[in-house]
């Protein structure tokens, strides 16, 4: 059944990202599916096309914050944009554009406008 | 004794899930006991029925949220909501519906209007 | 010396713990002394008694949230009940209950009644 | 191409550091790229020739807090000053002092000037 | 030269310790230069003195807790107090204290002093 196969992964493509230094672990299908113009489903679309380097344990190297990596994962899981209180919603927004995932920055800029009065616009929360 | 199985384990059936590259080391009695209904019940309820995927060291896959499971499982374990400060309800509330535990869900949802006033419905908490 | 042996543990007996999946390193002692009639102290009073079940690494498995474990474990170390801001005090007391600190137990209830306004008993901290 | 390259890393240069026991894996351009006065950038400008000493990982081993160098090395990645509410800005100026990354340094005085009123000096933030 | 020393330890003497549970690796230096007249120091001083017991990873075991012990590891390598938002003040003191660095246990208790209005001293932050 579908659910079966979009919990349990049995159909499924499962990689793991050693996001500078942090794991995390997703099918491809997350990756590609949810924002397919982005350039992080560029990168896994294709099995092997990218080159992408792998660690010692098979897991695909990315250079970037795995503490802002989290709440983009969750967005290409679920859809919602949902981040703890005490994130920095810069560094959010940072990830989301170097990864290409456009509707997700713009909808991030709007919450950062709408989150700060306008005279608080410091890089620091 | 009783408490000596609930607690150390001897009778019972220890597993390993693998939420997104975090580890949770419960028993299968947790997760299929408190909320029997749950689509998370029903995938561990039988040994290898559903066909769940393990990774190399048979930590079953899920590809969600660690951050927002945990407090799930705590409320398996012994039925109580129990939330820090700065966790996004909303997190949690997304993980419960897509497992399932629809008692847990509706409490989130009534949580999360009362801890909210009611122009402050952001998706960021 | 006294002070050499309590930190070094060089005639102790040390174990790891895995509480829902995280590792705590501690001393048998520090788990039977300080409250020696708490259900946790009687679980690793005697090596070997109670079947306590262990993880591949020999860690005894407890199926328990490790996020509210944290000060319990602290507090048999030297006695202080001592918790972070936004650190949910009724996840420790659920914690101290179940594992039948009774004392502990108490003065986190004191605490808890004393920490919130009469108007804000909610499970979410 | 270009994207490529920075992303995978197919053609770049992976390590990893072990900051005071937690790991960080970036590229060698990122630690010498953006600040290339830095003494960080000297410490890993050309392999091997600092003596840096390495772990049983191959990880090179430094002295420092992980907490305060993870900002450190998102700056790095892409220039931005990005920090969490409630990490000690403090903690973070010591890190730059150390490893000498100047303009970043300067940058993080104004903003602890301002973040804080002028009766409000203290080491904890 | 003595920055290179300093950093990459080429000629140092590199130890892990196991702090209830979580690994922070540093120098002997750093455990013994700052406060040479505190137990930590003592501990460390010399090579296999102690008898300090080791983990299968042969990283120094010391029952407490690993979280209010970051702050005091980076006291010993910079000089500096620096303790984030949200971290119990009492809990860096008890450490501290248990572990003889008189000077930061003296500042500690000024800083809780001043941190606090009088009708707040409770141990919970």
């Amino acid at each position: 059944g579908k659910m079966s196969d979009d919990i349990s992964g049995s159909h499924t493509d499962w990689l793991t990202l050693n996001i500078g230094g942090r794991l995390f672990t997703t099918t491809r299908s997350t990756l590609v599916s949810k924002e397919p113009d982005s350039m992080l489903a560029h990168m896994f679309r294709e099995k092997d096309v990218w080159g992408n380097k792998q660690d010692e344990r098979g897991a695909f190297l990315i250079d970037r914050s795995p503490e802002y990596f989290e709440p983009i994962l969750n967005y290409l899981r679920h859809g919602q944009i949902i981040i703890n209180d005490g994130i920095n919603l810069l560094g959010v927004l940072e990830e989301a554009r170097f990864f290409g995932i456009e509707q997700l920055a713009e909808q991030l800029e709007v919450a950062i406008k709408n989150s700060h009065p306008p005279e608080d616009h410091s890089p620091l929360s």
